[in-house]
């Protein structure tokens, strides 16, 4: 275990690592703050480096790290995303991820078609995991699952869930062939209230402005709907909030 | 009805409507965007000043406005809070807001304690307005809802639902007083899927990070809670996906 100084070469790789390009090529991210790097420690993610106050590395037993780096106030400061830092910002390595089949057909997923804010992907996250989603399918027009901005809003559930990034049109045709139920949320669907909802298949939702494209939609066998009291249908919910609003029925379905 | 152009002191009053005492002082907010100005238009609320590009005066028969002033992008750009500004921007009165208890006892509302995150408040909004839910009620330490980012993230359901801002402490007593049952989201609160919810009432949800104080715990009659798949109780969901999960399952039995 090497104790290192804050170098000028580490501060230029953290801020680096803000765009996809970077992450890419160094297989790192960065995620930031007591709860979420504390979560992190304690999963299967492997961690780099960690930058943190003394009390951080003296309150954490902290064994599974290659460097651990002391820094002050201001030198957290200069590396963090954050207005505020909390402490610690942690180097983590990519995990590799391979979307199997086998681990889709015996549950139940959400899936997502361009979805494009960092902070939607992050809470749709961190409320996968409350309920107990383990898999999250995004199609390759998709933010990045590893933007800090993503990270952050998952307040360290990204540790339990699985995101894969993927041709959505062959993974719908897939997972019909395999028996699976696409449930989507379209106007016209039939109320998730109603409906029957399985504990097994894939829920599939829509860019936040131009919902599920007609090419996808032709992979939906059961067309859903959240009930609303407007009558001007022009009006819709947040991706997120929709996708809280279905799971928490699917969810109480198969309890 | 004057046709003006943009001059230094109208991009001043735009620039400084973003703090709340400015537009306490000055009894006007700001709202951007084409969804969002054309449904102020439709609503009750007082229109000042619209900025907006030629098409957008073309397409629209504005007359309950008292001055229009077409501006080019790089004008509307100046005075935009928006990275990519949406070819509308309206200066709109304060409404003047009074909670009656009477427009609360006959129907279901939501209050929040401290809430502090625009994104969260204009969510919370949005989903509100879908639900059919009239009036919010935040604590006077709430964040404000004519912030531009929160008037932003409702969507155009501001025109629709009313936001109050009082001592929490005060209206839950009289809403005790009133026969209204207090249900309020705590860990040891009964199931939402199983807790008989009534179409008349208030739910109480609490502070991003402090959950609701011990102070108004007290008036809580109901306590319920939003089941999960994880053991581990450190976890939590967003404030505004609690709200919106507990209003469809509110929602759903009251159909």
């Amino acid at each position: 275990m090497l104790y290192s100084m804050l170098s000028k070469n580490k501060i230029k790789l953290i801020n680096s690592l803000s765009l996809k390009k970077n992450r890419d090529e160094e297989k790192l991210f960065v995620a930031e703050g007591v709860k979420i790097v504390s979560e992190l420690i304690d999963s299967n993610f492997e961690l780099v480096s960690i930058f943190a106050h003394e009390d951080f590395f003296n309150a954490n037993n902290i064994d599974n790290v290659i460097e651990k780096i002391t820094v002050n106030e201001s030198e957290l400061k200069s590396i963090s995303n954050l207005k505020t830092p909390n402490q610690v910002l942690a180097i983590v390595k990519l995990p590799a991820q391979e979307l199997k089949m086998n681990d889709i057909t015996n549950q139940f997923s959400i899936a997502f078609e361009d979805i494009q804010d960092p902070g939607n992907l992050g809470t749709i996250i961190r409320t996968a995991d409350w309920f107990g989603i383990k898999n999250i399918i995004c199609s390759n027009n998709s933010v990045n699952v590893y933007n800090p901005k993503v990270v952050q809003a998952t307040m360290g559930a990204i540790s339990r869930v699985n995101v894969f990034y993927t041709e959505l049109d062959t993974f719908l045709k897939q997972s019909l062939e395999f028996g699976l139920k696409i449930y989507g949320t379209l106007l016209n669907g039939e109320s998730i209230y109603n409906h029957n909802l399985t504990d097994k298949g894939i829920v599939l939702f829509g860019n936040e402005s131009k919902g599920i494209s007609s090419e996808l939609q032709k992979y939906i066998s059961n067309k859903i709907s959240i009930p609303s009291a407007l009558f001007n249908k022009t009006e819709s919910l947040n991706v997120s909030m929709a996708m809280g609003i279905v799971c928490s029925e699917f969810f109480r379905k198969n309890l």
